[in-house]
């Protein structure tokens, strides 16, 4: 018998994510077959090239056969798909998760499709660059950074304890929490900050070419960490969006009335409304830091 | 005579920028006399602790006698009456530069109280962290940085040329553009990702204290890029957003009709829409990497 965690796991969709996990893998597992799905020629080309995977395949189902371990790292989108080919395909006792960053969608997509014989996960190792594709995936990428499972009472506890073993041996903590909850607090700390910035980079590109090479010259004063942020993968956004679209607006209308507050007492002069907002927000930066989350 | 640039440098304000500068002169200029003003004694206190200055005072008047070259590095709504100040102490041939970041108010509030026997050279390196005080500035803070000087057409071409020598000796490149041009630009690439951050921190706080450990933690999802800005100076940025309000509040309701239409977007289930824009946003991040101020 095998000392790993997982014998086969097949890592439905391969980018910044799912080959990030595969290197943890290889790294900490030598034992695991990993097997990469996905569904561009080129993105399995460069999983041999990187040599992460031990099989590859553009077939969902394929991938799947007599894996112990199933994870998704694919945009939201395409999880309905997903799971209806691969749940005819899945083994006894199977785990699936996931690691996309709404759990409310996951769940309404892939819970009604899952056979009684296999044990849903749904879970969001919170952790990202801007970048994407296998090429921008690295080991330490989890390391001291949180991941959330939002398992439902019915989940098997074994299930549970299992898909947290693997993303403790990633590096990450876990935690568990109810799945709306999660979309919430992630429309707070990751979806409204990606939209808000999505839109300033758009703003400031709609300006005009004279003024764009001057914004990307001065960049450093502020700019550049919203473009950081504005330069990830466009698909996965927007799925993110559609999928927690309650969530975002809500605090989007919240935010609006923040800043119309904020708009108003730039017009009016008022000194001493802007600079007691502005002190109130140093208060959060130093729980970041304290939490070594900076 | 002396090699150095400047024989007596009084810097009227002594924060992270002011610093810094006496961090290169010091490193640089060993020959050059360095004063240091502040209207608080702990950060005179600080200063001569970090022995970065040779002479401290509160008194911008004593400050200035005999400086060839002053130094403003105060919040803007400091300048007029540091101006009144300093005005009547100023030496023959002195040249007084400032590092604000709106330059219509610093040459607003400097210029009609500067005696005729002294140059005055609007300026700004725009460089920064979110840090304040003399105790966070680092000679490196302006290595391949730009620095903006906004000359009127009677400046003297020399004051001009020495105050580029300053700032390029600190690793920077130095351009010269119209003061209601600087202020624009400044308006997309630094006053408006303030203001947004300084606002979307401050409706995180506000919901409430058991949701905001929460986002602390899974901060890593981009929040925490926002708080580091809103963690900058609150009196610095209050004076800024009063200073610019008119090219501020044009750019904010550019944002806000910009943001209305992605919340539209998110609302109806406009994915094209959605990727489309959030595609676009990925040109603009490259065109920094490539100008190196990434």
């Amino acid at each position: 018998m095998s000392m790993a965690l997982f014998d086969r796991v097949a890592l439905i969709g391969i980018g910044l994510i799912g080959s990030s996990l595969a290197r943890v893998l290889r790294r900490d597992s030598p034992d695991t077959v990993i097997v990469a799905c996905a569904r561009r020629a080129e993105t399995l080309e460069a999983v041999r090239r990187l040599g992460i995977a031990d099989e590859t395949t553009d077939d969902p189902a394929a991938a799947v056969a007599g894996a112990d371990l199933v994870v998704l790292a694919t945009p939201l989108s395409a999880y309905a798909e997903i799971g209806r080919r691969i749940a005819p395909a899945l083994r006894e006792g199977a785990i699936v998760t996931d690691v996309g960053s709404v759990k409310g969608a996951a769940i309404r997509d892939l819970l009604p499709l899952m056979p009684f014989h296999a044990h849903f996960v749904p879970g969001h190792p919170v952790a990202g660059t801007e970048h994407s594709g296998p090429d921008s995936g690295f080991a330490e990428l989890f390391r001291d950074r949180w991941c959330i499972l939002t398992p439902l009472p019915q989940t098997s506890p074994e299930a549970v304890a299992k898909v947290t073993a693997l993303w403790e041996g990633a590096g990450m903590r876990v935690v568990t929490m109810a799945a709306d909850h999660h979309d919430k607090v992630l429309a707070v700390t990751s979806h409204l900050p990606h939209l808000i910035a999505y839109t300033i980079v758009g703003t400031a590109t709609d300006l005009g070419h004279d003024l764009q090479s001057e914004v990307v010259a001065f960049s450093a004063g502020g700019f550049r960490d919203f473009t950081r942020i504005a330069a990830s993968d466009p698909v996965m956004w927007r799925d993110i969006f559609l999928s927690n679209r309650e969530a975002v607006l809500e605090l989007l209308q919240r935010f609006s009335e923040d800043l119309t507050a904020l708009q108003r007492a730039i017009r009016r002069g008022e000194g001493d409304t802007l600079e007691q907002r502005f002190a109130q927000t140093r208060a959060i930066r130093r729980s970041i830091i304290e939490a070594k989350q900076a």
